[in-house]
């Protein structure tokens, strides 16, 4: 435990400073769920598709938390890799995490939003095949990377994994199939097509999503790569599947619910995986990693 | 700001032990919105229906925190009233927090879960009248009083002020009216009915809701009194509506969108306001407060 934190760097934007420790226990992220978080991957000091991230970390605090209260990006990702060089890790995760500060009555905001920043090695393991459950819920806020959207994944993992599955996937009776836990979720048809649920109100705009939609649509592995309304029906119509996340890229799914998909070597999958790899040692190699 | 803080008391229950201080940094439910809250009102040391309040959080944890890692009811009851002999105040209210405790990847918990105890004045205002605007939202979890279902309250509010409300009741289109963002709500029809919303999967089982129920069940200021289905068509045959909540008890609603509502001293809202006082009352000087 003590050398697990000592390995973790950490700095809080608070009233105007960067500081190595504060008080969260008045904060209404900790005690109201109130706030706005990205996760980014970074090999060496050099940050995966910074713009990207702090991009819809600002969105999640526009018309909510002031941009001027903040420190400006460069400042942040600049910080950011400060942490990283002193963090020495080959691989690691930045976490960021935005909350509108301190409540005296645990309502109303005080006006002194907090900014956290936190590199640690990157420990997630190999990305094994996963078996998934349903769950019929969505988040809130889909378009937003809210903390408020994370607070009941634990209680559905404990549940499902109690029934011999790894995660689940969101599910909603009008929309269908939405996304995983942490990850957004494609789906190889048995012709060939690529397809992944639509965004915006429906499920969070990955940032690994929209890559690997590039990389998609300009290889030649898809007959047709497209976003799409995905009900449980479609599923028989559908040979691979897989999850996209910052921290693990591509991962296989073997099975949703009852539904069996192929894994292996010579899956589509794979072949996309690959490509993504590609990519990523590519970003971090052009940029000195 | 410091002021404030020297007036708070708290005393987080980790690893086993009470603490005065502990680092919040990599609790899942700083991170992860990941916590289960109550919030009890206190005159003198006596703590207002502490019973209600404790079963309501032990229901949150339960098939997720187990009941043996943290203290028992008695202990953190003890702790509290300790805590409220020590802040000396007249009202307070004591607010307690769950988390899993932290986590390395700040998705899987340690497995050893933090209990914060937090006591402050009360400094809530007394109970103006109240303008609402409907939000279209519901909470995830409305029958468990969790933390992420709180994480969206600031952001619609401060949108809804935007528009000249003081604050909001959660909609749905299937459901009808749910509930306030921290509050039940209730309706008084022109011939004299009081209605309120089902809880379980609508709204939150509020603890001054069940005593405003049963008092007015008891009184006859009404000519019948039940949970009902309340579609926004149904707010024209209402005359008066009101929120129940811990730290403010009954509060009159006078407008929700365009439809107005009565308020003032002749009102029903007024005279069950005066029973529950009486009850309240009554209630801590039984108990010596």
């Amino acid at each position: 435990m003590r050398e697990k934190e000592a390995e973790m760097q950490n700095l809080i934007w608070c009233e105007g400073d960067w500081r190595e420790k504060i008080s969260w226990q008045n904060d209404l992220g900790l005690q109201r769920a109130d706030g706005v978080i990205e996760v980014l991957a970074a090999r060496g000091a050099v940050l995966f598709h910074w713009y990207d991230h702090w991009s819809r970390l600002m969105a999640g605090c526009d018309g909510y938390i002031p941009r001027e209260k903040l420190p400006s990006g460069q400042e942040i990702k600049a910080k950011a890799e400060c942490l990283l060089k002193k963090d020495g890790n080959d691989r690691s995760v930045v976490r960021i995490l935005v909350t509108p500060g301190d409540s005296d009555d645990m309502k109303t905001p005080s006006g002194s939003p907090k900014l956290s920043l936190d590199v640690r090695p990157l420990t997630e393991s190999e990305s094994k095949p996963l078996r998934l459950m349903t769950v019929v819920e969505r988040r809130k806020v889909p378009n937003l990377k809210l903390a408020c959207d994370y607070g009941t994944v634990n209680r559905n993992i404990q549940r499902i994994q109690g029934m011999g599955y790894d995660s689940f996937l969101y599910y909603d009776h009008i929309d269908g199939i939405l996304e995983g836990p942490y990850e957004n979720v494609f789906f190889i048809t048995t012709d060939d097509w690529l397809i992944t649920p639509y965004t915006h109100n429906r499920a969070l705009a990955g940032v690994t999503r929209k890559i690997v939609l590039d990389l998609a649509q300009r290889s030649e592995l898809f007959k047709r790569v497209s976003e799409y309304e995905i009900g449980i029906d479609l599923l028989k119509l559908c040979r691979e599947a897989f999850f996209t996340s910052t921290t693990r890229g591509i991962t296989p799914i073997k099975q949703i619910i009852y539904r069996a998909f192929e894994v292996g070597p010579d899956t589509l999958t794979s072949k996309l995986q690959k490509l993504f790899w590609k990519y990523s040692d590519n970003y971090f190699r052009e940029r000195g990693a």
